[in-house]
């Protein structure tokens, strides 16, 4: 297998951060270059001395980047740069994979009311795929554009799939997402809400007037359950909190069982959902994930419980950086460029 | 008003170490003893460094304690304490308020079964008033022993009274309170989960099985809503999380509104049910209370949600170790001699 | 006692929200106004929830708001501003204690070298009374204008003083202050190294170049030795350091003692130095005092050591917002208004 | 090259589960037992859910253990485990590499004062190396004993060792290493100063009566200063810190600089003294190095400053558990096996 040539558009978010810490020791990756306006010229190590002794790379303006000269260039960039710079890299034959949201909605009016733009490329949504490997590994494969999921979806999908995909198990129409992330989550960006002092010892829920990862969630637990995009018959209410800890997030995800759903086995149907998964572990039965099990893992870890007889409640975990995240766009990397899935995203969790 | 003669049972843990910060500024608060067996003889201060200055209280045995010469006594103790020196106190005139389980459960079997140890006195019981005075708060007047709330079932039952009082407004048969606390609130004891380097930096779900303030829950929300204790009509499924933080709770809680509870305006509601209130704040439309706006103070922040048609959420914030459990003791005391209830609980809260 | 009319410019920072802390249960406080330009008009209570209850404030733009029908007004300002409102407001018959380090340094050259901006009143700063009341407290008592402290200079200060009072103790030339604070100091600004997900979980020395706090410690430590403003005969190294904690500040103070000073009793020097001092408790020898002793009080404690024969170490701790700021801010004016020194900042510090 | 058999002894602890996490994918490493008396019988992979999926280990009674088919056994437990069992592996040919403090200090009086109890191999002593590659690393190619390093004694002699090579440069009677740990540096044992709700947002100095690393800094100093282990001609004054962070160890290091040691070009002696050193970064000029830059990674970091003429400063970060404990471990393991030194510990720090 020969190296592939990777690029990175904004370089100094956390996402950003995090795709090099897997890159710069990934066996087949060639990182060619990584673009910050404003940073242009700096080392990359000066900004993040975490990689000093592991790159060389600068910071280079997107303009001088040799991106067209790549196999892949991330977008590690706030919502709306990658749709405007997608047409010219597929036609240089450069493959996308987009950690913002500019490719993740189908319905670009649904996009436009929630990330509060136009979108650039209408017709590329078309053929854009969900990267999400769990269920879209064939898709990925052949994708020319890979919209890398949010993070607090992918906990949410993988939580709720194997109760969704048979009908009948549950009642769809009222699922809750009661979640929780870490600070990273909210990005490298200067606001007073994310300073120390005002979010550590302290716990709140967030978005509550409707938050962004809401028609994401929905979208595709509709897909995922057979039903179209925007079939109210399932709904699934959303409610995110921010924990005072650095990364990590888990979901508490609430489910109604219906008479059949309450006779499944439900442990069994998630073990056999995800048994040749390398990246969702399913937790004996009886078990609490602690968010720290997967810090800076590309796993998500879960445990199913029926706290009730009618309920079904399932807790998830994962670092909302890595396979909420930079983990899953090299996940979804590895899958586009015929890579060993695991390459690269070997790592064992740090704990404590 | 003369100054109520106090005794303090087991004041080595949290909720002593925090009755302590509360009345040694207590303007009609006279302090009488505090015992721990195993540390008897030792200044309080040089436990407790930040009393430094504010009082010279030794603690003494519990045999040697004046606690039959106090108008009443505090048990900050492990479950199981109070209800054995009880019936002693109560002989010699003493009035008795336990923080901790032995008089909150009405029925011996159920104390039984979630508390692991016979109850040393069930006639007692009989007697023993649920220490929530925003509910009960004629009863504690004449109590001769109350019940000092669990952290958790205080926030719950706040949170969800107004739309249990009145019949039909919800399916009171699926209500979810997913709940979150600060590590204090495990008390202060050696245990390795509770480490620094164990529980920083994670988030997770705990008491996964069943936990103790779930039947406790379930029966004070059964009374408010005008069923018998164990009336499976109403059912509520309780979700403790562990958060990263000394100090602070966080309930989000939901119900399925019925179509005449669709009809009504929860915010009024909430407005109307604690505008007498001196400690249950009700935020305005479309808030999210955070866990430091209430840090060290004795007051209850929720806010009310719609986020669905026929969803109620109610965001529920507390101090823990505050009205969840010392500052709500002494907001009892007060209630029982006739002080204003906000004597000596008067405090803002620390923020940052 | 009257109550004291008291005015606040720029309340929206850390010591503006903890002086409203103290101040909305000072027994002899009237708040008048409380200033903002850019939140004029919003309730205080508002932006900080804690004080829900506690005061009906708005705050209003300097222009609108009563300040010169004052008794008092604190300046929570950034550097800068005081120093050209004080002309208008002296003559107006107020008198003025400023947060900010625009009455601190006698020399303008020093402050005009290590604020970037020239002074504006220079003639002002000789009356202007540097606001240590336990170093200061007669020319407090008459000050119109009051240099509140920085907050690592009140904790170098107040840990050498009793070895730089009488010469020949200590090695003056070679003082070391390895000082550490919790990040609320550096304030309720927007910056990158602040967030959360940057300064938690994390350790590291700051101002290494050289910190504004330098000058004014020296400055200081050479009047309490009896040596003008800039005698190099003393000088102390500073070096801050950043701990991911919100409130607290930790001073570890070096100094090596002379043959004379080696015969020295330390422990009972400093006990007898801080006798009757109300807010600086000398811990028992052989302790090691911790920030969370001081979590919101107005206390400063500290533990004399001699770890080598010839060298003497002091530790001392306070909260960075309270005897750093904002409380030993409210003694000052507790002094200058023939108030009890203590009234208002007689609460215990909240532990855990 | 073949694979190290490799056998752990007590992995239970931090510095057992950090080995693990380095050894489970080092390329080179044959993972064969690992002991645990108490949890005999339990899957690592069950104590420790990071390692779910990186092992199928399970702990073994030490009886029952192959230890002695080992090439190399790590003990990874507390002082006094490794000196009972040395002889016994020694004789059966595998090597030692102890974490603890059996094998650190020369002479067995000072042994037994500081950790009270009698050496159980004094002979042993003699041949033990202390493991600190980047001064004994030809020694240790051979030793069958390692003494791997206390975590401060690391920072302080890296960090001091280019000021005390050379005599006459810096007054060696009077180094102050002033350091900071986070709070795993504690181990993973129940007790009450190390909980959460004690040791967050708080700082606090530790060991002030003397501290165990006090007489290893001291002895191995003095190697390097080219004295005897108890020349009193060098001493350093150790006073470490907690800082509620996870992982991290920080110091600030103080040498008084003589006139020669003025006229030194510091940062040019540490860049060439570490220049060939795979795990010492001397950064840049003005750097203030960060524990979070060595997040999980086998680096040390390292500043050089002279904030006054007569002064060095020097400012070291690593990570405790890895640097510190265990990454120095598998460092001090590759060299004896003649691996590649930085075998299985190539990975970047986690940041954020």
């Amino acid at each position: 297998m020969s190296a592939v040539r990777i690029g990175i558009v904004g370089g100094t978010g956390y996402t950003g951060v995090e795709l090099l810490r897997l890159l710069v020791r990934h066996p087949h990756a060639d990182l060619r270059a990584i673009t910050s306006r404003k940073e242009a010229g700096m080392q990359v190590a000066e900004m993040f001395p975490s990689l000093r002794g592991h790159t060389d790379l600068r910071f280079s303006t997107p303009d001088e980047a040799p991106l067209a000269d790549c196999d892949v260039v991330f977008f590690a960039t706030p919502h709306g740069v990658a749709m405007n710079q997608a047409r010219t890299l597929l036609a240089a034959g450069v493959r996308i994979i987009d950690l913002a949201a500019d490719f993740r909605l189908r319905d670009t009016a649904t996009f436009e009311r929630w990330y509060g733009m136009p979108h650039a490329c209408p017709d590329l949504l078309a053929e854009a795929v969900y990267g999400l490997p769990e269920f879209n590994r064939q898709a990925i494969r052949k994708a020319r554009i890979v919209g890398n999921p949010g993070c607090y979806p992918t906990t949410v999908q993988i939580g709720f799939a194997p109760l969704l995909r048979t009908a009948g198990l549950v009642d769809r129409s009222h699922l809750i997402a009661n979640c929780a992330s870490g600070v990273s989550g909210a990005g490298r960006k200067a606001e007073l809400g994310y300073l120390f002092a005002e979010a550590a010892d302290n716990f709140k829920a967030y978005g509550v007037k409707g938050h962004r990862h809401g028609p994401e969630i929905n979208q595709e637990l509709r897909r995922i359950a057979g039903l179209s995009d925007d079939d109210a018959a399932l709904s699934c209410l959303f409610v995110p909190h921010l924990v005072p800890m650095i990364r990590g997030m888990h979901s508490t995800l609430y489910a109604r069982l219906t008479a059949e759903g309450q006779e499944a086995d439900l442990q069994a149907m998630y073990a056999s959902a995800y048994a040749g998964e390398p990246f969702v572990d399913v937790l004996p039965a009886g078990s609490a994930p602690e968010t720290r099990s997967v810090r800076g893992a590309n796993v998500l870890r879960l445990a199913v419980h029926k706290p009730t007889p009618d309920t079904a409640m399932i807790l998830v975990v994962q670092d909302n950086l890595t396979k909420g995240a930079s983990g899953q766009a090299v996940q979804n990397m590895n899958i586009m460029f015929g890579l060993p899935e695991t390459a690269g995203l070997d790592l064992p969790a740090l704990l404590p």
